[in-house]
C-alpha cells in the first residue's frame, strides 16, 4: 500500500466573522493551504476532495461540498461531504488517505468549515443548540455541556480528579493560544479565573467549555509516488485509526473512558509502529477541559485516573515532556465543528516542520491529532513524522 | 490495487412506513444483506461501514451513521455519514471501495436509509421541501421539480424531445416496478395516466416526478483476498467513477446535459475497460423522467439530443437491447434519498447473479449504476460484472 503524506496545510482564522460565509471562510483555508505547497499546486492536480461541515440552516441543505469546492475553483471533482459531528474533518482526512492509498487520487484535499456564529435561521439554532443522543440525552433536555459535565463528575467521583485540574487544562490552553494568531480566543487566563467564571453545568465552567467559532481547514494528502514533486519536506501521514460507539452516553458501559478514542489510538500507533512513549506532542480534542484528561488516559499517555496529575504535574505544557494541544486546542484556538480535526493537522503539520514560531516544540518527530464525534460516538487519530525523521528512517 | 467485490446486498421495502424508524428501516436492509452472503457472514467480520442519509429533523443531528450502525449491532467499527444529496449512498459505495482497495478493511458496508414521509418536525419539511442551490434557485421559490421543469423545457426546444416520450420513460419505469415486490409504487401505469395527470412543474406532470419514499438499502464490499470466502459468486465492481459540478443549474454551460454524468461515466468505463456498447443493464437516476432521458445520453447509450428516441423505440424497456431501470427506477420503486444508490447495487447484483424474477435480464453481464445528487452538482457510476463473466475473462 503506497504512502500518504502532508505535503500543505492551511486555515483561516478561527473567531466570529459575521462578514465571511462558509465558502469565503473555506477559500481562506483552501488558499492557505495551497500556498503552503513549497513548490505550488494547481487546482486542476488536486484529484478529489472530502469535506466536512455539519452546519444546515440558510446555507446549502444538500451537496453543500461541491458548493465549497466549486467556489474554490476545484471544478468538477469527486467531492463528498463527510459528517460524523465534531469528528468531521478527522474523517476528511483518513478518507483521502483512503482514497490515496487506494489509487483513485494522486492528491486528494481534505478540509471542513463551519459558520456558528450565525444564528439567523431556526435550524441552525436546533441545531447548534443541542447535541448528543436523540431520544434519551437531546429530547430530554440535556445538552452537550451536560453530557461532559457527567463525565466529569463520574472522572472525578471515580480517581478523585478535581476542579482545579480541569483548570489547569483550561489555563495551559489558553497560555498556547495566546501565541496562536489564528485562535478565537487567543488570550491567557488564570487560573483564579477559570475556578471563578460562571458554572454552564456543574461542575464546569464557563472556562472548562470550548466556544462556538467560525473557521476553516484543509489539508493536502499525497501518494508517496508524487509527494515529492510538491515539496522535499513532506510531513508523513504514518497511522490512521478510527472507530465508533454508541451515541449515547448511557450506551457504554462506563463514563470515565471513551473506547473509540482507545481503539482508533491502538490502530494509528500499530499501523505507525510506535508507542505513546514515542509521541513528541498531541493535539486532542478539548471539547470540554474533562475532555483533554480523557485524551491523555485513552491514548496512552498516563493510566486511567491519572490524567488529572497529568497536567497537574505540568508535563502537557508547552515546556512539558508531552505537550499537549499547543495551538490552543478546541478550548482557546476554537472549535468551527467542521473544521476542527483537519485544523489539528494544520498545527501538526507547523510542528513537525519546525514552523510553529512561538508555539514550537524542540525536536518534534512524532505528533498525534485525535479528534472526537459528540461525547464519544466517533473518534480519529491520526500519527504523523517529520521530514527528519523520515531521513533517519530511511 | 486489490479488486473490490459485492458480496452481498439488501433493501427493505421502498414506501410509506409510519411504524418504521430509520434506524428499523437500516436493520431490515442491512440484514437482508447479510442473509444474501451465500457462506453467512458475522457481524465482527464487518471493518468500515459508510452511511448515505440526508434527514435530520427529529431523528439523530450529528452521528446519525454509527447511531444505525451501532443499532444492527457493528459495535466500535469506523462509521462515517456520507452526504451527497440524492448520490449520498452512491458515493457510500465508492468510498467503500476506496476503503478496500486502500487495505484499511477486508469487508466494508454501503448503505444508506431515508425516512421521508414524517414531516412532524419542522426541519424536515424545511429540508425535503425544498433543494437545488439555495441563494439563487432555493430561496428564490425555485422547487426540484422547477429546476427539472427547466431541464425538460430546454431538451424539448433543442431537440424536440416531446411530453410523451417523457410519459413512455413512466410508463416503462411502473411497467418493470410492478414486477417488484420491494417498489414503492408497484403499479402499472398507462401512457393516458402519465399524459393526463397533473402537471407538477410544466411540463413535468405527477408521474413524470418520483415519489419521496421511506427505505433503506446496504451492500457489502470485500476484497478479492477475501471474497472467495463469502461466495462464489461475488460481482465484480470493475469500475467506479465520480464527479462533481456546480450545484446550481445557471453555473453550467448547457441545461440540456450533467456534466458531472459524463465525467463519472467516462471513468467507469475506463477503468473496467469497457464502453457503453458492452453494458447489458443499467440503473439510472430517473428522479424526473427527463433525468433518464439526459442519463441515456451522457452515459454513451445514444448521441446527444437522441435520448427521446430511444424510449420511444423501446430500447430501454425490460425486453429491449439495454433495459433501464428493470427495479423500476426512483420513479415506480421509490427514492429514499439516502438508500437510492445503494439500492440501484442491489437491482445491479441480482440481475448478474440472475436472481431478478420475472425483471430479469437475459444474459446480464455487465451492469451500471448511475446515482445524481441534486441537479448534477454530483454523479457516480459503477460498473459491475456478473460472475460468469469473471469466468469467461480468467
Amino acid at each position: 500500500m503506497r504512502d500518504a503524506y502532508l505535503i500543505g496545510t492551511g486555515q483561516s482564522p478561527y473567531g466570529s466573522y459575521p462578514n465571511e460565509s462558509y465558502r469565503s471562510l473555506f477559500q481562506t483555508a483552501y488558499e492557505a493551504a495551497t500556498d503552503s505547497v513549497d513548490n505550488g499546486i494547481d487546482s486542476d492536480e488536486i484529484d478529489e476532495a472530502f469535506v466536512g461541515m455539519i452546519s444546515i440552516g440558510g446555507r446549502q441543505l444538500g451537496l453543500s461540498a461541491p458548493a465549497v469546492t466549486e467556489h474554490v475553483g476545484l471544478h468538477g471533482i469527486p467531492t463528498t461531504r463527510v459528517e460524523n459531528a465534531c469528528a468531521a474533518s478527522g474523517s476528511a482526512v483518513r478518507h483521502a488517505v483512503q482514497a490515496v492509498q487506494s489509487g483513485m487520487a494522486d492528491v486528494a484535499l481534505a478540509g471542513g468549515v463551519e459558520s456558528m456564529t450565525d444564528l439567523s435561521s431556526d435550524t441552525t439554532r436546533y441545531w447548534f443548540g443541542v447535541s448528543g443522543e436523540t431520544e434519551w440525552e437531546r429530547m430530554a433536555g440535556t445538552t452537550f455541556s451536560g453530557v461532559y459535565a457527567q463525565i466529569a463528575s463520574a472522572h472525578m467521583e471515580a480517581y478523585g480528579t478535581t476542579r482545579e485540574q480541569l483548570s489547569q487544562v483550561a489555563v495551559k490552553s489558553h497560555s498556547n493560544g495566546a501565541k496562536n494568531p489564528k485562535a478565537h480566543l487567543g488570550f491567557e487566563c488564570s487560573l483564579e479565573q477559570a475556578e471563578g467564571a460562571p458554572t454552564i453545568a456543574d461542575p464546569l465552567t464557563l472556562y472548562h467549555c470550548c466556544p462556538t467559532s467560525d473557521g476553516a481547514a484543509a489539508v493536502l494528502v499525497a501518494s508517496e509516488d508524487v509527494a515529492a514533486e510538491y515539496t522535499d519536506r513532506p510531513v508523513r501521514i504514518a497511522g490512521v485509526g478510527a472507530a465508533g460507539d454508541g451515541v449515547g452516553l448511557f450506551q457504554r458501559e462506563s463514563y470515565t473512558n471513551l473506547p473509540a478514542t482507545r481503539k482508533a489510538g491502538q490502530q494509528a500507533y500499530k499501523m505507525a509502529g510506535v508507542g505513546p512513549d514515542d509521541v513528541d506532542f498531541a493535539e486532542v480534542h478539548d471539547c470540554f477541559s474533562i475532555a483533554e484528561i480523557l485524551a491523555y488516559e485513552d491514548l496512552g499517555f498516563c493510566e486511567p485516573g491519572e490524567g488529572g496529575q497529568l497536567i497537574a504535574d505540568g508535563v502537557t505544557t508547552l515546556e512539558g515532556d508531552l505537550p499537549v494541544n499547543t495551538s490552543g486546542g478546541l478550548k482557546s484556538k476554537g472549535h468551527p465543528i467542521g473544521a476542527t480535526g483537519a485544523g489539528q493537522l494544520v498545527e501538526a503539520f507547523d510542528q513537525l516542520r519546525g514552523e510553529a514560531d512561538d508555539r514550537q516544540v524542540e525536536d518534534a518527530r512524532c505528533g498525534l491529532t485525535h479528534n472526537v464525534g459528540g461525547s464519544g460516538g466517533a473518534a480519529v487519530v491520526h500519527v504523523l513524522e517529520s521530514p527528519e525523521e523520515m531521513e533517519v528512517s530511511a
